[in-house]
């Protein structure tokens, strides 16, 4: 197996992701984690060395002088903090072009930059966001599933951007059974766990407390654990969801399956704002990304900007260890 | 103002109690924070020096030597770890006679060790839990909202022990700005605030995203945060529920309403499991908790257990500076 760069999107390029894109090189250019930028080149190159590369392979041997570039130009001049539906074709190439990368084999994963969803839709772009948009291009919609992960917690959601209330509605066992043994599939290939450990959470206050604050516990999800059970898995729950993340619950499970969006994404948030990376399970290629949004506040030249890299620069490194633990080489 | 003792009921006599009870004065007997138990002294007696004592005003000076005890004895011999409802007539008589030392000026707060709800249900008890007993007691059923605090956040629930699905169903725009407007009055009187800043939870994620992902936001809590800022309070809202308790928010308010159960009590005990504090508030007098139940699994002799008392001692150490800010001199 043949040692690649990870394809590093260029995001919304009003955004911060041109400066988050200098600073995890400039942190990153003397490790073994190679990437490419799919950008347009001039928003960086005044404040870094760049080389513009016409294939990824060239990553390799350029990446500790320089940031090496696809260059993908936007059609109208940028300017930080103000975004363009005009350069929204130039942020949706850059994502293709980032999983063809991948599923060709020359790269070992995707990293993308964060993009703005109103923005996209203005264009004409028909998907919810980044998750569903590479499930489609990867041939696999409907199978993508969202972990968060930092170092002290991994979190899997089985429903994501819903009402809450609708995320009760459509809570089934079917659907919490396919998440968990997507997340062990995972956790196994790209996580180097030889047994995983789950941890089931409960819907409801003390997880129904036997069926007095609610009954989801006993119909949904107890019987999705019993399903996970008999297939092998190591699971508990479902798991009273309010002591479940505290310090002395998390060393038990590998990662917690949650029922919604903020069941998983407190405690992950509480723990961790700036380091948590957003990893898409049920895809083809690996994907992570920063776990925040463009920050059109706060964008400005990439010279003189203040945004925190630290999220991205820890979803390079994430990607990079995936890389190397499902193709058995540093990438 | 006199100086005045904290009264600290008995809790179930086979849970932790006694254990906590003996831990917490080992550590707090040479502070300023006296206490005298209500409960059964022969629990205690071997391991620590105990005073009976037959009026609360003697625990001043005694404490510094021994646990003041007002003895109030089990109907039946206890054994650690196993309840007996004939217990239960006990464990209730101290709640009640705490409270009426508070409310006859013997004693500044009450702070409650473990009961278990289940065992004193079979007994008779028709309250749903300490909380709503209190409120009984103190003749103010229904205004009764539970605050759970630890050094890095205060959180304040619109809803406490209900379904989630009950839980969103029964939210009001009404709710919220009573829960907002007694924790505001809390802060100022209890705590030292003089201008309490407050963040309103939104319930969806992302606080609903301008209505994409629920219409909650627009509907009940906004219009609640309106009425707020209408009547002077400092408050903030519809907050995203992920980001909000996040190291780089939490300094930027003194409590955060949250929408039911787990939304406040995740990101309270994802920080501090062990020391976080349940305060009562809504009642004419202090009361404060630890925020665990009677671990009857750990529960063993005095002398032996391993049970974590800094629940308690916070407790109690929060109990007497509420009693301090309240009554404007140390307990």
């Amino acid at each position: 197996m043949m040692l690649r760069p990870l394809a590093l999107t260029m995001g919304d390029p009003a955004g911060i992701g041109p400066e988050l894109t200098v600073k995890a090189w400039r942190e990153l250019k003397d490790k073994e984690t190679p990437f490419f930028w799919i950008g347009d080149a001039t928003l960086i190159e005044k404040a870094v060395p760049v080389k513009r590369i016409s294939h990824p392979e060239e990553a390799l041997s350029c990446f500790g002088e320089a940031v090496p570039v696809l260059h993908a130009p936007c059609a109208v001049p940028v300017t930080p903090g103000q975004p363009d539906i005009r350069n929204a074709g130039a942020t949706i190439a850059s994502i293709e072009q980032a999983v063809r990368s991948v599923l060709a084999g020359y790269a070992s994963a995707v990293v993308t930059n964060p993009i703005a969803k109103h923005i996209l839709a203005k264009a004409g772009f028909p998907h919810p966001g980044h998750t569903e948009f590479l499930a489609a291009l990867c041939d696999v919609t409907g199978k993508e599933v969202m972990m968060l992960a930092c170092p002290q917690l991994k979190v899997v959601l089985s429903s994501i951007h819903m009402p809450l209330r609708r995320a009760i509605e459509t809570l089934s066992t079917d659907r919490i059974v396919e998440v968990a043994l997507l997340t062990v599939h995972a956790l196994k290939r790209d996580f180097g766990l030889e047994c995983p450990r789950l941890a089931v959470a409960g819907l409801n206050p003390h997880a129904g407390e036997d069926g007095m604050m609610g009954t989801e516990e006993k119909t949904i999800i107890a019987p999705a654990v019993e399903q996970l059970r008999a297939a092998g898995v190591t699971v508990n729950g479902p798991m009273p969801p309010d002591t479940m993340f505290s310090a002395a619950a998390r060393p038990h499970y590998d990662a917690a399956i949650c029922l919604y969006h903020d069941q998983g994404l407190i405690p992950l948030k509480t723990l961790d704002m700036a380091g948590g990376v957003n990893v898409t399970l049920g895809l083809p290629i690996i994907r992570t990304s920063p776990d925040h949004g463009t920050a059109f506040d706060i964008a400005c030249s990439v010279e003189q900007g203040h945004a925190d890299a630290s999220s991205l620069v820890a979803a390079l490194l994430l990607a990079a260890e995936m890389a190397h633990q499902r193709f058995g080489v540093k990438t």
